[in-house]
């Protein structure tokens, strides 16, 4: 198979701490408004709003809803759980933010670098543009283009969302490559014709508690960015 | 007036030298084949059937289609003038793809650079998203976003193109600002709302051939992108 030549990233735990960033963030948001909880828990709980939030688009339920407006609808649901229903709007709209503030794991910002030497490279991830954007420039990754969902008008894995990225590129889906810590998500690409690589992420859900293995029949397997570097001679 | 937070820019004649670079690209490309023609007069030529084929989608004739597609298009109604009728597909792919190397005016790095430490910073042209990612590594720039007509499904200066550029940004358009050295462009900005600077590029179609003033009301006027910085702070 001929080295792909463009790479799409799924973002949220293949690239990115979603989950120690948003304990952080609220604990550094909240705590000098006086509270005190799990703050991991409390990262858990929002995520895990996350694919009942997008069903609703993928379904055509409603009509397509950035993921900011999903990630504050969810964080309405969660406050009560939390005893957190007294926050004023202004925290509220804090806290949303923090999903742009979230830190990329050690080797994503030195890989996607040495990679983006050889391939375009770009973010294929439900997350909106404003959120990407607001990543990039805390995690000082640079990107070809900001793909994904909000140019796709729906979510993964919808085939949609990988196939307008491929075109977006120029790109025939074979000459791209989808790179994930999650084997639903590889899976979908490589149903639309995608090359696949598997990043293991074993911590995203807490120690020993993400996917250790893709499940599914992937391309390449690498231990991290830098690993995938090696691998595609970049 | 508060500084904006984003700057939207219009690259073919503000950011990038379209003229010299379609001229200097064809004849690296066509004079091993034997081609001598005026090669200013064919750059002309091509951008002269710029605006007549986005007229087809902004008036609903013909559904959305990327510039590249257009540009092709364009290509094949001008090749008989050049007498280059029998360029094969290979040629025709690869000229085409001229527009995916044009240079940027000398201040357009450095003035973008500087402006990007302030300001979230995005092209809104109607070049398509492969298009402004081959500009934007050839010259590099580094974008926050690529927005503009790929994203917004429609071809300036129709309104949704600059309206669809602050949402993905989650911005206001009084907060966001359009840099173009063409006042047509920024009219349509400014009537959305947008912030507006001219950028005269006098050279633009030939010497004292581009659009010295706006010929509308703006915001700012700026000599370069990087008086621009100067004139922002940034």
């Amino acid at each position: 198979m001929p080295h792909p030549k463009a790479l799409f990233f799924d973002i949220f735990g293949t690239v990115v701490d979603w989950r120690a960033s948003i304990a952080r963030q609220a604990q550094t948001l909240l705590t000098p408004l006086g509270k005190q909880l799990d703050w991991l828990a409390f990262a858990d709980a929002w995520r895990d709003e996350y694919q009942p939030g997008m069903e609703a688009v993928r379904s055509g339920a409603i009509p397509f809803s950035r993921l900011d407006v999903i990630h504050r609808h969810n964080l309405e649901r969660i406050l009560p759980r939390f005893g957190l229903t007294d926050l004023d709007e202004a925290a509220r709209v804090d806290l949303n933010l923090a999903w742009h503030r979230l830190d990329g794991w050690p080797d994503s910002e030195p890989g996607l670098l040495r990679l983006r030497r050889k391939f375009r490279i770009a973010p294929v991830s439900n997350g909106n543009i404003a959120l990407m954007a607001d990543l990039a420039r805390r995690n000082a990754f640079i990107w070809d283009a900001i793909l994904g969902a909000e140019v796709a008008g729906d979510y993964k894995p919808k085939p949609r969302v990988y196939l307008s990225a491929c075109e977006a590129f120029g790109f025939a889906p074979g000459d791209c490559m989808m790179v994930a810590a999650h084997g639903g998500d590889l899976k979908a690409a490589k149903a639309c014709g995608l090359q696949t690589a598997f990043i293991p992420r074993p911590n995203e859900h807490g120690p020993g508690k993400g996917e250790a293995s893709p499940g599914v029949e992937v391309d390449y397997i690498a231990k991290d960015l830098l690993a995938l570097a090696d691998a595609l001679g970049a």
